[in-house]
């Protein structure tokens, strides 16, 4: 027999019982209590008063790192001595995304119930990587996506997860489209069997994240064809038509298409329904990103931008965008979920559960991470709080100021529009006659070019907003992206004085 | 001149100003300060009582998902109903893996001051996917692993980053291995090239997430090549150089060796200084999984398991595991940052910001995902609540734990114990002389796997414990791990005694 537990002797260094969990640096109950209360404070004074700190804090790189000792502290500190730290070297030291002077990007803005949520998902500590591991995790997660799907508008044969970015839900797609492909390279890889080239195919405009999503799959960057695009930066499914055959009789293997709704640069949308007949043709697998824009399917006399889209293999929408849900949070739908655990699933022992003997969803069959954060919760809080009237009414007044934005810039005769505007981001630049309409010179358009980013440093400088560039046609762009929770029209009105104002100054030094 | 935006009209159907953000589910932050002190209350609550749960929820696969409605909500709710539901619905159909019984996987708890700092994250909205989208994010991410390297004992050459878990940073690690092979699979893919298979070297009973990576990467599950253990479950070495000298003569080529410091089923070491010898005779990129144990290693005295990882390429250490942070955290450590950047590195042009003329860290560049949450904001306030003191001795006093549960075991006729306790976690099973002493036999064999998952399964049952197994030399393992912050000597005890009880239920049976 083993000796009796309850009476074995605790070693002589070993501490009293309960004398670690209310000491040593964690804080018991109550203790915590005493100090979420603070930290609730310290939250609700920050989103009362982001309006007053500059955007992008206005230091130099490097500038940071010496303020924070070079070692690390080997005792513990009260949590007071933290918060009053917190508030002296981070908070002001942060690029502010829930200003609502923010507005370059995409925007990431976390409404307040997604916050309530993030604090709930801490404390409960749930991994959802198996149903067993968190019955709850994984089944409001297929709740939610479900939500999601509907709220999208889209049919019950999609599927999904939610992940962490759009990076990883494209990531998936396309390794879902490298296991259709009849390789199966999740069992014997790509290398020492002669394979043929494999491709796959998106905009010019296309996002980093497929280029590379190729290059971690082992696809590479050579694996992605960039299609050209017409006048308003949509993919030209007659040149995609192409570039497949193209590659079918140079022998290498066409596996993907990626369809973009609302590109990052521009917003622009690919022709879904034509690319979608290309792909049925041709047997490939076809992925939507609308990991910004697809917000706007919310609202149903929106949809037109996204026909075709129910034809799509996968498509990728992103909550921590314009749904205001906090980062990280990517819905991956799919109409193949079975092909996506044949790419990633792997059952070890130590994972098996009794339960795998019911048709139970383990949800990290379906991803390259084994752990998962509880992300179906903060959707779930924010979700029943706005009502999906409430996600609309936002986009819907988003698209109206940008709409507004697009007006004064198309009003004006020293700014030019750059692309259409079908979502919530203008893009434009300061092109003042007297220099635009001799762009055919080289030294003119540098200098347009120039002048460009002068003025967007200028207005960022102002603290007031924050606004981040592309290129377009090969000219410096501004771009306008409205898209944070908290921005109204005044802020966007600022941003327009605060350009027109230092397009003035720089007007000086072209007289 | 444009429209004067200060006076411009807005249209009809627009809201007035600021309705937006006090209407239609957001909170504006004083109700928020309202919420959040309900929430903070209810978290306190919940961590005071959370022993009043079974561990794992007494429900089946599937029982969950009718209890919500079918279809998303259209309209707001209030906050206080979707609070009331989360205790109604969430909270009792978790696994608690906050709760002090949770000796299964490997325990990932939540500290206290790490739940505050998920709270701010949450709040602050950060995204240092670039040094310009937060400067906090990245130089305080660059302090905290630095921090972490020292409290590990690493030497200065080792950088890195955080990432959300193991299986994205041994991901990484290997796309560094692959990048590193001189074959520039980021590039050109390792499709229509002719390339020979490559092959990864791992003992047996490395973790999963290690053949994931090799499926994702493209390597696919058939590039992992398992090598045989030694009694104790650590890799054999000179099978090691067997296998790479017969990969070699195939004209394989083998680009990587994973050891592993506390495997996953049994916490076994593999002898790291002999593996990183061959590794460098081999010119082989060497990853050391301590996702687990490394967290020993911030106790100076416990390094000698550790010999020899300091020669690695690169190591991961999951701070949300044994170092009690909320989940998601893996630490990232190499010597070779460059090499990663190689492998992961894109900057189109609405990612490229004037900051990059400075030598400007850019975390994106180094990881599959452009998005990334500020991880090293709950790091920062946990290291500093706790010191490293706090860490240390709780992990101490997690191993002197499991030394006691090994003497239970090894002091009773009836159990067994399958595997050396290097570290917190005990492997054994029930092995009643009666059936033991004929183990050759399959159907005593059978017999015994049966016993024990029935004895593991009647445990669980109790609510008052949660222990998962695995399978050693072919044997149904029951294992008792632990790591979880609030585990107390009073725990492991009683879950000896629901051991001990279930298993004289059991003996009834074979008289």
């Amino acid at each position: 027999m083993a000796p009796e537990p309850r009476e074995s002797r605790s070693s002589p260094s070993s501490l009293p019982e309960s004398a670690l969990s209310s000491s040593l640096g964690d804080l018991d109950p109550e203790a915590f209590r005493a100090a979420g209360h603070q930290v609730v404070d310290l939250i609700a004074d920050y989103l009362a008063g982001v309006e007053r700190y500059p955007v992008l804090p206005p230091i130099e790189p490097g500038a940071l790192r010496p303020l924070f000792p070079a070692a690390p502290p080997e005792t513990g500190e009260p949590i007071e001595a933290i918060l009053a730290d917190y508030r002296r070297l981070v908070e002001p030291n942060a690029t502010h995304w829930q200003h609502p002077g923010f507005l370059a990007y995409f925007a990431t803005s976390a409404s307040s119930p997604g916050i309530l949520g993030e604090m709930l998902t801490a404390a409960l500590g749930q991994n959802p990587m198996l149903w067993r591991t968190s019955p709850i995790g994984t089944e409001l997660e297929i709740v939610v996506v479900d939500w999601l799907r509907q709220a999208l508008g889209l049919p019950a044969p999609f599927d999904g997860l939610l992940t962490d970015t759009a990076s990883t839900s494209s990531l998936i797609a396309l390794a879902g489209a490298r296991q259709a492909a009849g390789i199966d390279a999740a069992a014997a890889g790509l290398t020492g069997r002669d394979l043929p080239a494999l491709r796959i195919y998106a905009s010019a405009e296309a996002h980093s994240s497929i280029e590379k999503a190729c290059m971690t799959l082992g696809l590479g960057r050579a694996a992605l064809v960039r299609i050209p695009t017409d006048d308003a930066y949509a993919m030209l499914p007659e040149e995609l038509e192409a570039a497949i055959g193209r590659d079918r009789e140079a022998d290498r293997r066409p596996i993907a298409i990626v369809a973009t709704i609302g590109t990052t640069s521009s917003t622009a949308i690919d022709p879904v329904a034509r690319i979608a007949g290309i792909a049925e043709r041709e047997g490939l697998w076809l992925h939507v990103d609308g990991a910004y824009a697809g917000a706007a399917a919310l609202i149903p006399a929106r949809r037109a931008a996204f026909t075709g889209w129910e034809r799509a293999d996968s498509i990728v929408v992103n909550p921590h965008k314009w749904f205001f849900t906090p980062l990280d949070a990517s819905l991956l739908l799919t109409r193949r979920m079975p092909t996506l655990r044949d790419a990633f699933s792997l059952v070890p022992e130590y994972l098996r559960t009794l339960d795998r003997e019911a048709p139970v969803r383990d949800f990290n069959e379906y991803t390259p991470q084994l752990g998962r954060r509880f992300r179906a919760l903060k959707l779930w809080v924010q979700l029943r709080s706005f009502g999906l009237e409430g996600l609309r009414r936002r986009v819907e007044e988003h698209i109206r100021l940008a709409q507004e934005f697009a007006a004064w810039v198309d009003a004006d005769p020293d700014f030019e529009r750059l692309a259409p505007v079908p979502f919530s981001t203008v893009c434009f630049r300061f092109a003042p006659p007297v220099l635009a309409r001799h762009e055919d010179h080289p030294a003119h358009r540098r200098r347009l070019d120039e002048l460009n980013a002068r003025l967007m440093d200028a207005v960022n400088r102002s603290g007031e907003v924050f606004l981040s560039h592309t290129r377009l046609d090969d000219r410096f762009t501004i771009r306008v992206a409205i898209g944070n929770l908290r921005t109204e029209e005044r802020h966007v009105a600022r941003a327009w004085e605060l350009i027109r104002r230092e397009a003035d100054r720089l007007a000086v030094e072209l007289e």
